[in-house]
């Protein structure tokens, strides 16, 4: 990498899953990064997200101060770097996995028969 | 949404994340959607795909059969639903924090020192 | 075991520990129990404990229904199965590790600096 | 506490609960311990643990050094006091609740028709 160069913003998903690749393959890291490693390390990252919730309130939850809210996004990152990487090396399109997800989640929850009810939402 | 069609691909995560504000509204779901509440329903997912692995070797893990890489799938979709989700409540732009941590992981692990040595790695 | 008879009460951690080593050598499921595997699976359990709450206030969480209740004692009962295997297959005693961490809590929050302080708890 | 004794070796699972209620007492946290919160706080001990073994292979974590060990004794020790908590605040007998998911696990897994069969154990 060039020093005198910033890091290109990254444009999608797609160019984020390439820079993770590289960066691992310079690195030698691909022995490490079994899809079974790499859930480890993904729920790892997960919980210092939840750590930062645990013992606020929803309310709190909410309205973070900005040095929190800066390691909050964080943690989101770090989650986002082993899910790309989980997916590149099980070769699953990440966003298509997605899109299937929300048309089922959409036939699951019709909006008509869930609008406004804790108790139906906490039922499914 | 049109029931003649099918739901348009999802080009990227900003279509994601205005989905999935939609799905939210609809169903008037935001008031369950605090951070504090999400990272949980994130982390409940993120088990769900330890879950997967946990009784297979490394290789396996790296070799799965197509209806258990399906449900990989599925699972990495949830995880990526509820990643959007909390970085929209709040206001968290997910690339441009995954570019920084990108810079900064180039930064913490130089190529050249921690190239293929495990001991060093797990060290970090 | 003796079908005529019910299951002895668990009078406590050590018979617990030898209960779970018979079940898994009667199995020959120790190939399977190493600690990283078990780690997974308990995090996998530790998981739906906090599926059960996740979408529950605070109050609802102190306040379970019987059946709710019921549901969550067999998940707290699936975290310690595996929690007791982890110390089994390391040779660790639990309820030492315990003594030595409650010694460090206990110094390192002393009573009269942090009591009925919200801020000072989440700042520790 | 008196200074000038060592805290009293735990007995058993009722005398650190016991421990444990008077800790959150004596710090007025009992308001920051409800289940829901709990929960959250036992799950991020758990990732700790896995932390630990994300890059190791299960051979290195069935045989790990002196202070590798020593870090997952506390973690483990983490988990339990957060189990134990959890269990109290939910008025919970821990062991009894064991005791019958024990029960269960053995009628589920009959040693006579899972032994020594990987595929048979990844099936359950």
């Amino acid at each position: 990498m060039n020093a005198d160069l910033p890091p290109a913003a990254l444009a999608d998903l797609g160019e984020l899953r390439d820079r993770l690749r590289r960066f691992a393959q310079e690195r030698d890291w691909d022995q490490f990064h079994s899809p079974k490693n790499l859930s480890m390390a993904l729920i790892a990252e997960a919980a210092e997200l939840v750590e930062h919730f645990q013992w606020l309130t929803e309310e709190e939850s909410r309205a973070l101060p900005p040095d929190a809210r800066a390691k909050v996004a964080d943690e989101l990152a770090d989650v986002l770097v082993y899910l790309v990487r989980i997916a590149d090396r099980l070769d699953i399109d990440l966003l298509a996995a997605t899109e299937r997800k929300l048309a089922d989640n959409e036939a699951k929850y019709p909006a008509a028969r869930v609008r406004g009810s804790a108790k139906k939402y906490s039922d499914y």
